[in-house]
């Protein structure tokens, strides 16, 4: 990478690939984010017959799927931020902030529930 | 983020947050991979009935919430990466190089079929 | 069909389909779900690159994969459905009548936003 | 439901509550199926952090959810094959029987790879 940060690697690859192919017309943000739950299904489909997906239960066909879907998912999702002007390190450190008031470790702790479940 | 590179920066973030919340029990790949699928779906809701998702057809709120979503969806993706032991970063270079090979960008230019819809 | 309504012949068609190769072990709640939004992605992933989805942008190919994946979409809803205990007509009518309440005609008349953007 | 097969019942309300809301002009097939993919994550939500989703594991408030987002994907389903000119139920059952003969019971009894893993 010489130094540079890998989301803003990937950024700079993914534009360099659209327009080499005069694909930035078909990459509307909406088209982005459809293309990614497309994806995402992709990767959910290697593990939806397994009782977890824990590594003994995966072979190496499956382990390669999983990388190339998680690849997948991850250049839609540095395109859609791209296009929708997002920082994606500082949107995800945003968030996680946000995720730690709203379950605050000693109240949710082991417990899986949804926040909007608490009283 | 003191030099550290933004993925794994999150990696490690999010290794925090399930630990001191005792959430690890919950993650599994195949819950993470499903929890993913969610996330992308609420991103993609954000642009459901927009003709586009340019810029111009968003407000404020939805420009809030998209950053939102776009951050779920790559906290789930890092701890999922990270519970199948796939480095981000190089695994989405890996499948820039294998797409570049499936869709030469002289053959393609302009046209968004499917790589299999080539004779 | 013999008189037989068609949600209900479909879901003694699933019941024997999974009963005759003892998949029934695999059809968790969760398992069904996680596949159902599988199948709704392969779905919409004819659709991703595509203007509007309108019958002069499908060609014959894309026709036949829409109608399959439709009836895959169908068939894991009347197997979920029924692993809950749902009636999936009654559940419909109910909600149309639902949504009918919370969007009134002559509010929202043209308009697509979400019903909890009105004041 | 005064003799009319449910499908067909369904599609004519959902063709009555887009035209009484003049929505028709946002149901475009590709919209339509990304608001199925939607519904079908918020399906799946309700059974993410669960272990299977049986019965002893949803409270009345989660059994509510399941019911409604059942029905939403339900009836965009409904939508799109009326607006793609599929008739749901005779889908359903070729899809059925060519499932019966890619996945033959005597072969695959007890197994959920797919269908391309076997020799």
């Amino acid at each position: 990478m010489s130094g540079q940060d890998s989301l803003a690697h990937l950024r700079d690859l993914t534009r360099a690939f659209a327009r080499e192919r005069d694909w930035e017309q078909f990459h509307t943000p909406k088209n982005l984010a459809m293309a990614l739950t497309v994806e995402a299904a992709e990767l959910a489909e290697h593990f939806q017959w397994l009782p977890t997906g824990a590594d003994h239960e995966l072979d190496a066909r499956k382990r390669e799927g999983i990388r190339h879907e998680l690849a997948d998912v991850l250049l839609y999702l540095v395109q859609l931020a791209d296009k929708t002007g997002v920082d994606l390190h500082a949107a995800a450190v945003e968030k996680i902030a946000l995720n730690a008031a709203k379950y605050p470790a000693g109240q949710v702790k082991g417990d899986s529930r949804k926040y909007d479940q608490y009283d």
